[in-house]
């Protein structure tokens, strides 16, 4: 496989500029055309128009294709599309696996289903598995059709995992070797391959049953003598994955032991598969990007250029979802209106309370969050850490409570309101603390992702409860006495 | 280097309940003796007392480096500390860089300069570059005089460089060979070693001036004839990184290539050190966790387990911050304070208003923070994207502002209060849109990162302008309405 250069990331950004400039000047060919009201096909037009197109197909033909990938997403569909059509058949399917999910459905909608078998023609199974959910059950059939026994095998096995489970993408291409033979003998065997399997950095020794044995690090084959046994030299202590072992664990494996690939065995200890660093690196990347998103809310990867109408809808549940709490917030405000009439000075104070609140309680969320997610709560330490957040909300709570206070007597000069909102804040930290440690670790009860909606509960809930506790206490403590 | 067999996640967890489990019953024999009274060298329980501790080292000497680390972390100080004082010292340095800093400066804090120094005496120079920062300048000095004069160097100038810079993190443990000669060469040359730097996927071919000339990918060496000489096989199309490059376009790169190691080269293009995927997987795991961490206004990473005082200080400036806003804000109600007094319904609808503003913004700041962070937003696409955001702005206004205007309506009965919400929404979703536009642009602009402050200023100004806009359409035209 010689793939055209890579290029570090500054050229990348210049070869985005070209990609740009070309367009744009085939762009402003084209227009000339238009207005000019030539016939379309004028030939010194015509061929200025070929030119640009020519020089843009030569370009991406340099590029690596995670590089054209990426040049892709940059673009506007329009031009995006273009791109596209320049791409030589036999690089669309690398290039499809190294879009984004929101660009690949954009780029597969312009294709008709020949050309989707064409460029699939070109992927191994494990990459077949990662397409095939986007792709129409149709050509997904007809891809099976044109598959070898054994490969369409392995196709349909890493169809039939969870995304999120190592047997949907892990590999099958490696490299095993028996443990009663001489290195010697494994150099000799390996120059008979054309090509090594990406990222071998590892031989799986393996019987005649094929379990694994040991694994035979490339790094001690080469240092060491070459009439010592595999047994000899292999190493036994193995870290090995399931199947259905979950895909963020293997990630925080390879990146705890530093791995660069890895036996995948089944439960009776034969090699199936294999896993690799690179694609652990991208899990670990969606997995902190898919985080960001569900902050906000977004509910998935947005194409940066779809249209208004497509974005909008993806960002539709959250917004509605903090719509119907706000306006439950709105009636519990409503609730007191009595009481708002007779002290105005509660409207513009009310909202610090529900707003430090919530900074609060998405600190204490996000802590243990995190801790949930790197499985550092355990039995011993969750009461340690309940006791800690609820620690750190009564420091706050006196501290900014008292601060609030007194600014609020110094605004209104009436010491009763200020001791309300000293004591409204200093109870919301309290529920803030409760609900950003329940929330999470509730969630992780049920098998949930705890990061996923927390925020929309922490603020229904710091929101709320910060009005009720605040309007509740002036209704008894002011109202009386003004 | 022998180390103990790496586990597996599931077992990770494992090898924690063992450890929690041997220190609970090493305090249970400890509270005996203290609560019996006996006296503390009482024979029996001193050896009941101290085999549990003999268990734990042993438990421990079985585990990774990496492992130890994460149960550190996993465990309160006490207890941490007493693990800490179990493992041997040669393994020490191995463990401090694997913790975070946080709990890397509980350990250091606890060990005096000769412990630290043993400790450090097992690490490379790019270890110690790692280390350095969190010592006392006096241990870094006496460091630097027991280094071999190459390694002085070396730590020297990993130190000379910003953290955010390749030069800082690169390792100089590398392989280089000649091109002028056969591959058996090689092959006899690497068998003097007793072992490969780690993440050895590729030798640096260099010249007499240890210029590169290419790489040879051990994949080819292993395939190939070994009669043919280097230059017939090696690769020419190399990605490079120069000391000063970020580290974060090199871990780009490193995804975007599935590099397993890459030469780091200075400006005439000599070979000076080697960047691995390890670490750039370290540097993509420590960015996206300092950017959720800083969606929550954590300046820095937690100990889990550090005490209320610190964890609330860490907390503060951010809930400083947002207090200020939100008294400004508050302000902003107060300045309408006749207003409400004649229409109370305000006070409970303006949250609504803001709140929405605030979920709106944050949505189009976290499409563009990503945009930015991969290069996405060019002079061409900025236009565009400006033009959709404000379009979905526009059409959420139009729509929610509409859905509450009713919700309004329906409540109240008042037809201008309706219109005055549904106004009111539709502009904040604008003011939203462009704060969430141009605050992570300008921020870009400036140089610098536009996630961190972003929240902030977004939620101050949706808040701020909400309030205004909702209570002063309410003015102008409700009060003489009414």
């Amino acid at each position: 496989m010689s793939l055209p250069s890579p290029v570090p990331k500054e050229s990348l950004q210049e070869s985005l500029q070209q990609v740009v400039h070309l367009l744009r000047r085939h762009k402003l060919v084209e227009d000339l055309v238009h207005k000019q009201d030539m016939p379309h096909h004028d030939l010194v037009e015509g061929l200025v128009h070929k030119q640009n197109l020519t020089e843009l197909a030569r370009k991406l033909e340099q590029l690596h294709p995670a590089d054209i990938a990426y040049i892709l997403e940059s673009l506007p569909l329009d031009d995006r599309l273009m791109v596209w059509s320049l791409v030589h058949s036999d690089r669309e399917g690398d290039i499809l696996l190294e879009v984004s999910d929101a660009v690949r459905e954009t780029l597969l909608a312009d294709m008709d289903q020949h050309e989707i078998l064409a460029a699939a023609e070109h992927l191994d199974a494990e990459e077949l598995a990662d397409l095939a959910p986007d792709l129409p059950q149709q050509v997904v059939n007809q891809l099976l059709g044109n598959l070898e026994e054994e490969e369409r095998a392995q196709l349909q096995s890493a169809l039939s995992f969870r995304e999120d489970q190592i047997g949907s993408l892990m590999d099958y291409d490696m490299v095993s070797i028996r443990d009663d033979v001489r290195l010697e003998v494994v150099l000799r065997y390996l120059r008979r391959f054309d090509e090594l399997p990406h990222h071998t950095d590892k031989l799986f020794v393996v019987d005649g049953e094929h379990m694994l044995k040991g694994v035979l690090p490339v790094k001690r084959l080469l240092v060491n003598d070459p009439d010592l046994m595999v047994h000899e030299v292999m190493a036994t202590d193995v870290v090995v994955f399931r199947p259905d072992d979950k895909v963020g664990a293997a990630a925080q494996a390879f990146e705890r032991y530093d791995l660069i690939s890895a036996p995948v065995v089944d439960s009776v200890g034969k090699v199936i598969g294999r896993l690799t660093v690179d694609m652990m690196v991208d899990v670990i990347r969606e997995e902190s990007e898919s985080e960001v998103l569900s902050f906000a809310g977004l509910t998935e990867d947005e194409d940066l250029f779809s249209s208004v109408w497509k974005s909008a809808r993806n960002r539709w549940p959250w917004l509605a979802i903090n719509i119907v709490t706000a306006i439950i917030v709105s009636r519990v405000i409503g609730a007191f209106e009595a009481t708002t009439a007779s002290i105005v000075a509660l409207a513009a104070l009310a909202p610090i309370i529900s707003g430090i609140g919530g900074n609060s309680g998405s600190q204490t969320a996000t802590i243990i969050i995190r801790a949930l997610a790197l499985g550092q709560v355990n039995l011993g330490s969750t009461r340690r850490l309940i006791a800690k957040e609820f620690g750190i909300a009564l420091l706050n709570g006196l501290l900014w409570g008292g601060v609030l206070g007194i600014v609020a007597l110094i605004i209104y000069g009436k010491p009763g309101l200020g001791l309300v909102m000293a004591l409204a804040m200093l109870l919301n930290f309290q529920v803030a603390a409760a609900v950003g440690l329940f929330v999470p670790l509730t969630m992780h009860k049920l098998g949930r992702d705890p990061a996923y909606g927390s925020s929309v509960f922490l603020t229904f809930m710091t929101d709320g409860m910060g009005n009720l506790i605040f309007y509740g206490l002036a209704t008894l403590f002011l109202l009386r006495h003004i």
